[in-house]
C-alpha cells in the first residue's frame, strides 16, 4: 500500500523531508524551530517569494515532482540573480490535498534540493499544510555581496541591451505538452519542465555594472518593457540578433506540421516566459563574456521595438 | 457593478495594493523589482513561512478580510518573536480565484499592513496567482540585534516556564463560532479571528536570558512538547498557575449551556493553539515583567505534564 501524506501526518512529512536538505556554510540555523536564521554578510539581505498553482503553473501529468521542484525553486533562486545577488537560502510552503503520495512530496523535495545545490543555497525552512489545491510557496533570499542591487529602472539611453539564457524555448515546450506533441521534440518540453537559469550571471553583471537587470518570466518584451518603463526609456531590440536555437526551430516546425496555430520562432521569444534568462542593460562599450549576446540597445522614448516598431506579442498575466 | 482581480489584472492589483504598504527604515528597496532589499543588522537575517488556506486556517464568512490579513501576518511575525527577534519585513503570496472582490483583496491588504505597523514591520514584496483555492502564503524576516537566537533545545532542569498572551481564547472562540454561538460572548470569536501576539515580550525575553522559546500556535502541550523533546528535559506545568481569562470561563459556560461536548477552561489553554502567546524557559530566579505568568519549570525527564500527569489532550495535526 502506498503511503499518503495524510496518513504520515505533517510532523511526519516534516521529518522524512528536512532530512534531506543539508546546511551550506549561510545556514546559522536550519528546518526545526520557530524560524530559521540565515547570515546576510553584508547586512542586508535578497527576499522574493512566488507561488505555484497546480493546473495554473504546472501539470502532475505533464511534469515530474522532481521537475516541480526543480521549477518552484529555479524562479525564485532566479528573481535573486537577477537583482545581481548570490542565493543563500529557501524557505518552501507546501499545500496538498491529504491523499498525496508521500513519495510525490519526497520526489519534489529533492527537486528543490538538487536546484537549490546548483544554484549554492540552502533550504532552511518551510510550512506543511493541507489544501484541495496543491499550491508551492517559495521564498528565496540572497546576499548582494556588498554591491548596490540591479534594480529595473537604471537603464539610461545608449546602454548595449544583452540577455544570457534560454529564450523561448519553455513556451514552445508548452505549446509541444498542449498540443500532445511533446515527445516529438524532447529538448523545449524538458525546458518548460526544468528552466536552467543562469544564476551565476546575475552577480557577475552587477560586477560588470549592469545599469538595469530583470528575470525574463513573463515574456521578453513584457519583462523589458518593465525596465522601459522604470527607467523612462526605449529598449530598441534588433530582430537579427534574437537567434532562435535548433530545438525552438524544430519545435515551432513540429507545431506546424501538426496544424497548431503558426507562431514564429521570433514569436516564442519575444513572448515566451518561463526560461529565467536574465535581461540586462550595460553602458556602452562593456567587454561582456561569451555567455551574453547583445540584442539591442537603450534610447530616449517608451516601451520596446523589434527593428523600430513595436511587436505584436503580449506577455503574461495570472488573470488574463 | 463590483470589480473582481480576474477584471483588474494582476499588474493593476499588484499597484493598488503595493500603494497601501508605507516603508520603514528597514527597507532598502521595497516592492515593484524581481526582488526587495531589507536590512539585516547585525548580518544574519530570521525567515519563517507559513500557508493560509481558505476552509482550513480560516473562513470568509467567519472572518473580514480584514481579520484574515492580520491573523496571516501575525502568525509569522510572532515566529519571528519567539526566536527573540524583531520582526523587520512581510512578503505575501496571494493566491485567489478571479472572481474575488477587489475589495476583498483590498481590505485583506490593510489587516496586512495595520498588524505589520503592530509589530513594526514592512510589507517589502510578494506574488499574486490565480487558483481556486484561495491561498496566503507568507514569508517574514526579522533581526537578532546581535544576540543569539532562542532555540527551542536550550531548557535545563531548573529552568523557570513561562508564558506571555493569550491562552485558549482562540480555540474557544473557534469552538464558538462553530456551534453558532459568536454572537453570546465576543471576545473569543474576536481572538479567533485577530490574534493578538506579544511581539514586544519575544526581544525582551532573549534579553532576559530565555534559555529556550516557542510560539504557542499548535496548543501550549503540543509547543512546550517540542521545547521538551529538542532540550531532552521535561516540562512540568502547575494547573493552578493557569488561570482562565474570564471570557474564557464565560465561553465555555456558553458552549455547555448550548450542549456542546463539555471542555473545561484548562483543556482549551493547554491544547488551544493560534492565540500566538510565547511560551518560553528561564534560569531560575530571573526576575519577569508582569505580563509573563510562571507556569511551572523544567526538570529531568521526557515530555509534558500537568501537576505530575501527562495530560489528555491532543495539539494539531495539519493533515490530522
Amino acid at each position: 500500500m502506498s503511503s499518503t501524506i495524510g496518513t504520515l501526518g505533517e510532523f511526519g512529512l516534516i521529518a522524512r523531508i528536512t532530512a534531506r536538505f543539508p546546511a551550506t556554510d549561510d545556514v546559522v540555523l536550519g528546518p526545526g524551530d520557530d524560524a530559521a536564521v540565515v547570515r546576510a554578510p553584508d547586512s542586508r539581505v535578497v527576499a522574493t517569494t512566488d507561488l505555484l498553482v497546480e493546473g495554473r503553473h504546472f501539470r502532475r501529468d505533464w511534469s515530474s515532482p522532481r521537475d516541480v521542484g526543480h521549477k518552484a525553486a529555479a524562479q525564485n533562486l532566479a528573481d535573486v540573480a537577477a537583482m545581481g545577488a548570490r542565493p543563500t537560502a529557501l524557505l518552501v510552503g507546501f499545500a496538498a490535498p491529504a491523499d498525496l503520495p508521500v513519495a510525490w512530496a519526497e520526489e519534489f523535495s529533492e527537486g528543490l534540493r538538487a536546484e537549490c545545490s546548483t544554484a549554492g543555497a540552502a533550504v532552511v525552512g518551510g510550512d506543511i499544510v493541507r489544501s484541495d489545491t496543491l499550491t508551492v510557496a517559495i521564498t528565496a533570499l540572497g546576499d548582494l555581496r556588498g554591491a548596490p542591487p540591479v534594480r529595473r529602472d537604471g537603464a539610461a539611453p545608449g546602454d548595449l541591451v544583452a540577455v544570457v539564457g534560454d529564450l523561448g524555448l519553455s513556451a514552445a515546450g508548452l505549446a509541444l505538452l498542449q498540443a500532445g506533441l511533446a515527445d516529438r521534440e524532447p529538448t523545449c518540453p524538458a525546458a518548460h519542465r526544468r528552466p536552467a537559469p543562469p544564476y551565476a550571471a546575475g552577480p557577475a553583471a552587477a560586477e560588470l555594472g549592469a545599469t538595469a537587470m530583470i528575470d525574463v518570466s513573463d515574456g521578453l518584451v513584457q519583462d523589458l518593457g518593465h525596465i522601459a518603463a522604470a527607467s523612462n526609456v526605449r529598449v530598441a531590440l534588433r530582430g537579427a540578433a534574437l537567434r532562435a536555437p535548433a530545438a525552438l526551430v524544430e519545435a515551432v516546425g513540429t507545431l506546424a506540421r501538426a496544424g497548431a496555430p503558426l507562431r514564429s520562432p521570433l514569436d516564442f521569444m519575444l513572448a515566451g516566459g518561463e526560461d529565467h534568462a536574465l535581461a540586462a542593460t550595460f553602458p556602452s562599450g562593456t567587454a561582456l563574456p561569451s555567455e551574453w549576446t547583445v540584442i539591442g540597445e537603450v534610447v530616449e522614448g517608451t516601451g520596446v521595438t523589434v527593428d523600430g516598431s513595436v511587436p505584436a506579442v503580449a506577455g503574461w498575466d495570472h488573470f488574463g
